[in-house]
């Protein structure tokens, strides 16, 4: 293994053909799973818009099936969540002895059913902190960031961990190796519970709105704090600091929809029990008291069955807005 | 006073309609303020329907002013509390030396403004245990309870709460008079605090579908425990088993949606400072932990603020769904 890794794409939505198109322009060897027609894609290839970065894939390999890909040394996993079960049938098809399974999915739990479903020793988990969006079915673009971090799944390092990270530095990504990924995932998590669940709750608003409304701001601290003291009482040393730190960096980028307010509003399934149901049941499980994480599952579970129930008033609502 | 008491309505809406209505069947001195045309009211009279009742009140005195009204011996007011402002012109020609004003409004603050407003001495405060839907201009519908529970303002019943306990009384009105008012007000807002915020919190749902989905009702339960503690640390002494009576007797009832979700699904202003953001006030000044109160109340103002952003859109799904 090392140089020339065939690389799998399973999940073409903004991360997966984000980070694949940077591989593909790279010159890595990438095959994209994008189920539906392909014309489109055949002939405008997949383009990528950002800051400092303008750039089209001609010809990416596009492919209905994983049997069409094949045995694969790296699988990027990047469906929604609320997919996971689908990876059953879609992953065999990619498996050599020696294939990585690297999950760039949100939360907590995808590391353990991919391991639970194809072996431990496979799994990697990288997270991605990049504000996206899928503009068209051929074109993403990039508002901010774009680094990532990836881990092993409940180990340190290996080497194939850092030939990963060499392959994404040769795509122009920006990416790091870290010791504990799962330190690192509730580090994340700090961000993401509270502004994915407040932009959803608080009526469809940005980060910018949320840290302007000073009881928006409050609550976004108060689950942040929640947050650490569970990853802390879980056995992660996560510094209080992280907090104050986190809303600082956000006040620093432009108002920003965050992933899941934007599924909200194309009436996408919500990626709930990642992001908020798993920590909730972890924070539980070892004793953390963690009520404003309670109420926004609660309140998301709830809204994300009755926008299935009014999918078609939900997007009728949003166009108008 | 005693016999005759000439009284006023101030706020037509479910509340003024229906009180005003059992009174004026039953042979009190009512007149109504009904701003906007009166055409259809004189015409149609004020009906009536509900469990075991359906009357109609043919002509009910309506008047688009209080000073056609004039002074009155006790003012019925049931705006809403984000119209409180405008009682600062349309209470006072209503006056007389000892008018009495008896406020049916929800939540903590009401008694405070009219006693800044128009002197301590006249206030009185009722709790309204009903479940209703005005139906149209001229009709309200009753679909459970129905009794009111009155008492003065900072102060021991005097022998005019029992006089006007006695007025609702002969309009059929089960009335009681308490002791303490704002130990009553607390214990009402155990219900109202979760019941009537999770509603339009969790996507537009009625009481049985709150206490059906059992982490919603967790965070029912949640919400009542830091109303009642806040309640003690504000000195009254409301006991721990208001929580789960008040559950039990929500089961008994139909599935009911609370008055801020009909108010919500109507794009009506939401009364989010009595309800929520005057409690939290006070707990937070006693130094009481109230974690779900601070969030639901930062949530609610903020759709309520989206809300009035997007009324047009908001409507429009309503109608579909």
């Amino acid at each position: 293994m090392g140089k020339n890794l065939r690389i799998a794409i399973v999940g073409s939505g903004a991360i997966g053909s984000y980070y694949g198109a940077k591989l593909a322009y790279g010159g890595s060897d990438v095959h994209f799973l994008m189920r539906g027609d392909l014309t489109e894609l055949r002939s405008n290839g997949l383009s990528v818009r950002g800051q400092g970065e303008n750039f089209r894939v001609a010809n990416a390999n596009c492919y209905n099936s994983t049997s069409e890909i094949g045995a694969s040394d790296l699988v990027l996993i990047a469906v929604k969540a609320t997919s996971n079960a689908d990876l059953v049938d879609l992953i065999p098809p990619l498996l050599h002895k020696r294939t990585m399974l690297l999950t760039l999915q949100n939360g907590l739990g995808n590391e353990e059913f991919l391991a639970g479903h194809f072996g431990t020793e496979r799994v990697l988990g990288g997270l991605c902190f990049i504000c996206l969006r899928r503009t068209s079915r051929t074109e993403v673009e990039r508002y901010d960031y774009g680094h990532i971090v990836i881990g092993e799944y409940e180990r340190a390092p290996q080497l194939r961990t850092r030939e990963v990270a060499a392959e994404f530095t040769r795509g122009g990504v920006q990416c790091s190796v870290v010791e504990n990924l799962a330190l690192e995932r509730w580090r994340k998590l700090v961000w993401n519970i509270p502004f994915n669940g407040l932009s959803i709750l608080a009526g469809g608003i940005d980060t910018a709105a949320i840290l302007r409304d000073a009881d928006l701001r409050q609550t976004t601290l108060g689950l942040m704090e929640e947050v650490i003291e569970a990853a802390n009482k879980c056995g992660y040393s996560l510094e209080r600091s992280a907090a104050s730190l986190q809303i600082k960096r956000t006040e620093a980028i432009d108002a920003y929809k965050p992933s899941t307010l934007l599924d909200w509003e194309a009436g996408r399934p919500l990626e709930i029990e990642p992001i908020w149901g798993e920590p909730l049941r972890r924070a539980t499980a070892v004793g953390a008291s963690v009520p404003r994480l309670e109420i926004v599952y609660a309140l998301l579970k709830s809204l994300g069955e009755a926008g299935h129930r009014n999918k078609s008033a939900t997007n009728i609502a949003n166009r108008l807005s």
